[in-house]
């Protein structure tokens, strides 16, 4: 865990620099817009350590698998998400001295993600080594409004030194992945051109053929007025085009590069078209210029904060870290674009590849849905309905048939693109989060139509997939589900996970109720479903058959779910029982090891509780988390948040807290030593629902009424989110002995408060007191 | 399975030129001596498809990891079974036409594997585009008696042709790893030079620094005359020397090249000496000359044959299978240098890396034992006592401690170099096996010494290892062991796999029972051994409380063991009754399908039973043999064998005879498609034992009596084989209605024909009927 961001509530500080935590830090305080991003790199020559990265939504490169031991199966590529041209680039020269805090002598230095109004910012002070000092302030942004851009002010004010500055601003295609499996370079120069104030560079993913132009436009600001500048000398070579502005300073005189960029994609135009469709970008922010796209991007930002912002008095880094997250979250996915999905590590990073896990449907849709426009959640639904039919060839190749499928454990078109044995064959229980997304999202929505139009589709093809992967065991008498590995990965390959048979059973259930349902209400679309899907009777009464007959694994003298069979052979010993010194387990204990421990990397059997809380009395959920959660060592960033909500309700507040810090300040804190590589963007998702679903015990029952029995941490004075439930705008304030829950936008409704039914009216609000 | 060798007695035959199975013939037809070996690539330049291959015992290297996903307690590397100096090329001009069979018309063609006399021959007639005709004879070998050396003579007769033959002789160490995990060189030249009629090049591996010098000494012969060759004109580059011979020739005219090559390596002499050892090896053959080494060599496989033919009538296949198997056997090791021990392709391939599996204990050693120097097996012994210190490193790293050993999965130095985690640190029972050798061996030879001297240093820290792998099971009230792969690799990371269980226990018990028997007869060894491996009383009572606690997983309705906990929970279906579309199922299905079959790719439970037969009676063996083995897909080159011994005992005659040609003619029939990777040497020794252990019925008894109860399968006329006995050497002939068993060395000794106690004379036979 590190400790060295500045506390505060609306900004991401870094004062003074902290070389070693470099990458850490351009993880972090990484920019984007939904459609583009890129990670706090420095904008002038740096050759300390640094991960560059700069990323372009639904762009990405089929690396060939790299694996030691190949397993039929494996899929023939890795879906990368693929670092894209680097438009940051300002190298700057004082007389022959090149700008580079590596190499001198820093005397202050601040770095900055102001989240409020959406902007990096970056200060600092410092002197060659022949006594030169310079300051240099930059801030940029990539722009909400104008999403194919980004702009940059560069400030460079000497202070004791006359003479020329020379400053290089650049768009650098030449890059690479660093994590590629086989050092390739991903992208070739398709073409270039600088000229006047502009340059571009247009380049193709060897594989795929995606296209991506980036062009730059520049403007000088001598002590704030604007040069007069043309034709700037310029200088290109393969990938890489810049431009060269001069001037002549004397002490005190401040130096502004305005670097105006843009970004686009054969994703969205035809690919001839791509530098036309640059230069017309670069002319609209070119003409609002660098003022007027910062203030629009303040105020965007300020409507997404009116909208999703979570306010906590009394504990400074825990309001930090949960606007970090919810900012995070805004900046990697707007819902625009169906196509898109969120990747684990939005645009802050390139591990893990793919950009849709089940991460997308059990932890991030809630947020969207209480957050945002009710399309984007119907996107990120239709995307795996438009997915479908790569599912079922996927469940194909592993020998399913019938129209079973089986969605990948991680995609980028459908396509599954992981390739250990034990997840990609294995951690089938993706399906069910699939299915119960649908679920949550009908259920929050009330957006019944859905299940007619996209629904049913999906829920029948992953029916089939479970009534084909369960057996019938002569022994047990029961339909078993043989080698799985449930949402605990410290467990590989094994039987009867209860988790997944669960979730497998729930699935056929819900099918089967959805087909009636649509049956009595919609014949038409019936009719439809059937004759498309080839659906018949006798696959719905096996799936029948299947439900009353399927297999869990219980231990029935202390009341508690199995994880799967055989947990009880383990020698189950709590982690605070544990020496510290083995902890993180992933790090310091061998695989096998970890495998036949009883320690749990995230929420399984727990997992299947919070989904299906209402299937489960209050008895059980304790016993189980009372079970489950003294052997679950956290070690994945989906855990804690899960853990957080269920404590909440069991009343187990200082668990709740410690939960919640630990999924809230993950990157912040580096909890897991790994922020390096790039931000876990999909767990964010997880800290917002601690808040509004743990804390606030937000809960949408199956009948679609909307509650709330909030709690709050003793550490905090009060707290509020806000959020649309349907068309209403709702804001629960909750402070140490009184919920406030307010009424913001559309029509009244009804919603219950420790369980007792009241209306909220327009414009009204209601109060209780704390129970 | 393909059936393009021609079936002969003494010789593998391939009629004709098999382009498409070049790499297929290029392994079978590979030739060695223990010291070296090389693949039956052609001499003169072939720009077909092939896969160039030659080896130095001992030679390897660490190629780093290449994984997708990295688990902890990985090893850094794998080694490689390292491709070296190829000495066979001799590039051949008639005027300036290249001799390349790819670019001919071939209108004769003939490779022969003499495995009588130990050569390998080729013979062709082929025409170049412009008519000319030519007759090419090679014939080469790895001299078993100079170790160091082999020799080459090629034969070329123009038919209608006058003008220059140039030959090239050369020495090619600019040589690759086909498996390169990173398409590394991994060698780098030391020195070369080239004068006269010799050549040389030294090369050392750019890691762990082995240095190789290979080198030539040529001679020349026109119609059999030899030429007085001296300073020949030469060429070299990096890593390559040639010399250049010249001669003018008459239709019918014949040429022939003989090339000694001498092959030497820092493991046994001084780097700095290399190249004049080189030269004394050169100096010793060319001396000899060619007719006299290749007479030494047939003199020096006649003794091999005279002590471990096997011979069968009526079936020229089986005949040739069983040849072939024991051929390759003595090429690849002969037991004279104990650092080094049985690679998985001999000197076939480079495929697998490593040179020591279990193989090597549960397959290979009783073909030593029997048909070698007792030394053989003692060094085969010694060799995994000398890699002890690195084997409890080995478990120390995966968090075992006080001396627990866990030997490696596959190793060349001792070193762990295999990167599966479902095998690397689940497949344990490699360690049974390597203690069941110390038993076999002692009850085989009678070396009750070797005990004291190695054997319970190997014993006790293998103990030691399980018995911190298993833990309690307070569910169970057993000690359970959680996490393995068994023998059969199509199950991973299963509970209680009967066989570990059984080894481990039994482990433990043939360590206390050792413990005490050196205790009562040896105090003093008793004393170093108690000392020096700090044993302590305490621990044995622990294993023995483990010993009496053990559990296993058995089916009491079916009278059988269970192969692991929840086997019966699979849909258990016969592979008789699956659609032969899906075999080979590791070609046909996803590894998670056959991860949740039933089906078998070796002896797993019968693998225990082969072990501990004594210990179960015939019904239960029947009973397991009658479950497992229809389940069983033999999918691994070591599964065939031990079903005909377990058939052949049970009376399933045409069972023992199909599993028998699927061992013996494995590769010659190439029936698992990956021949041309190189052979499966260990699974040689397999067939072997079948005809010995198997048709043979030959067994020692814990009490060291050796007995027999052949039978003989229909297809056959008559078998034979010869074996050492302690130091007794019979022969055992099986006709249809008669077993002659036949003193041929060595005093009398007593044994057991069909359960009946009998003594052989020195000098007599002893006749039985079948029975």
């Amino acid at each position: 865990m590190k400790d060295y961001i500045t506390a505060d509530e609306w900004s991401i500080v870094e004062d003074g620099f902290h070389a070693k935590y470099n990458r850490i830090t351009e993880s972090i305080m990484s920019i984007g817009n939904g459609m583009m991003g890129q990670r706090a790199n420095f904008e002038e020559h740096f050759s300390g350590d640094t991960f560059q990265g700069s990323y372009v939504a639904g762009i990405y490169y089929p690396d060939k698998t790299r694996v030691g031991w190949w397993k039929n199966g494996y899929p023939e590529y890795f879906a990368k998400v693929l670092n894209s041209a680097n438009f940051i680039g300002i190298d700057v020269y004082l007389g022959n001295r090149r700008l580079d805090l590596n190499q001198m002598e820093i005397i202050d230095f601040r770095r900055e993600l102001n989240m409020k109004e959406g902007y990096l910012e970056r200060t600092f002070k410092a002197k060659f080594s022949d006594g030169l000092v310079v300051n240099v302030r930059s801030k940029r942004f990539c722009s909400m409004v104008d999403d194919e851009t980004a702009a940059i002010a560069y400030t460079i004010t000497p202070e004791n030194y006359t003479g020329t500055i020379t400053c290089f601003p650049s768009i650098d295609f030449d890059v690479l992945n660093e994590d590629s499996n086989y050092d390739e370079q991903f992208w070739e120069e398709v073409s270039r051109d600088v000229a006047d104030v502009r340059g571009y560079v247009c380049s193709r993913t060897k594989k795929l053929d995606f296209h991506v132009c980036a062009g730059m436009h520049v403007e000088a600001l001598k002590n704030s007025t604007k040069l007069n500048l043309t034709d700037l000398p310029s200088s290109q070579q393969k990938a890489f085009v810049e431009l060269m502005v001069e001037e002549n300073l004397e002490p005190g005189d401040s130096f502004t590069i305005h670097k105006y960029a843009a970004v686009v994609a054969s994703t969205n135009y035809d690919k001839d078209t791509l530098p036309k469709v640059c230069h017309d970008r670069l002319d609209t922010i070119a003409q609002k210029g660098f003022l007027t796209m910062l203030a629009e991007q303040n105020d965007a930002w300020a409507a997404k904060w009116q909208l999703g912002d979570i306010k906590i008095d009394g504990d400074v880094k825990a309001q930090q870290g949960i606007r970090f997250n919810i900012f995070q979250l805004n900046q990697t996915y707007t819902g625009k674009d169906k196509r898109l999905n969120i990747g684990p590590k939005g645009f802050t990073g390139e591990k893990y590849g793919g950009s849709t896990y089940w991460d997308t449907e059990a932890y991030c849709l809630p947020f969207y849905l209480a957050t945002a426009a009710r399309e984007v959640s119907r996107n990120l639904l239709i995307y795996r309905h438009n997915h479908l039919q790569k599912a079922i060839e996927n469940a194909e190749k592993l020998g399913f048939s019938g129209g079973a499928a089986l969605y990948p454990m991680v995609t980028m078109n459908g396509e599954e693109c992981h390739n250990e044995w034990e997840i990609t064959f294995e951690e089938i229980h993706r399906n069910g989060a699939i299915a119960y997304a649908i679920f949550d999202y009908i259920r929050y929505t009330g957006d019944q139509s859905y299940m007619a139009e996209y629904g049913l589709d999906v829920l029948i093809a992953i029916s089939r997939f479970w009534s084909q992967r369960v057996n019938f065991s002569e022994d047990k008498q029961k339909f078993v589900m043989l080698g799985v590995t449930g949402p605990n990965e410290y467990e590989n390959n094994v039987n009867n996970n209860w988790y997944t048979n669960y979730i497998a059973q729930w699935c056929m259930m819900y099918t089967i109720a959805s087909i009636s349902e649509v049956k009595a209400n919609d014949p038409a679309s019936y009719s439809r479903i059937v004759s498309s899907n080839k659906l018949v009777e006798s696959e719905t009464a096996h799936w029948q058959h299947i439900i009353d007959n399927m297999y869990f694994p219980e231990d029935a003298q202390r009341g508690v779910f199995l994880q799967q069979d055989g947990f009880l052979d383990k020698e189950l010993i709590p982690v605070a029982e544990l020496d510290p010194i083995h902890l993180p387990l992933n790090q310091k204990w061998s695989w096998d090891r970890i495998l036949r421990s009883c320690y749990i990397k995230q929420a399984d059997v727990l997992q299947g509780l919070y989904f299906f809380e209402d299937q489960f009395d209050e008895d059980t959920h304790r016993r189980n988390f009372d079970f489950y959660e003294p052997m679950t060592v956290h070690e994945s960033s989906l855990s804690p948040c899960v853990h957080v909500i269920l404590a909440a309700k069991l009343g187990y507040e200082e668990k709740a807290y410690e939960m919640y810090l630990r999924t809230a300040r993950l990157d912040l804190d580096d909890y897991n030593n790994d922020t390096e590589d790039g931000c876990h963007t999909t767990s964010m998702a997880g800290t917002w629902m601690s808040v509004t679903k743990g804390f606030g015990g937000m809960r949408v029952d199956n009948e679609g009424q909307l509650h709330f029995s909030p709690m709050i941490p003793q550490q905090w004075d009060s707290y509020s989110f806000k959020i649309f439930f349907r068309t209403t705008g709702i804001e629960v304030i909750t402070t140490k002995d009184k919920v406030v829950v307010k009424h913001l936008s559309g029509p009244s409704v009804d919603l219950f408060i420790y369980e007792e039914k009241m209306t909220l009216e327009e414009g009204g609000s209601l109060a209780c007191n704390r129970s």
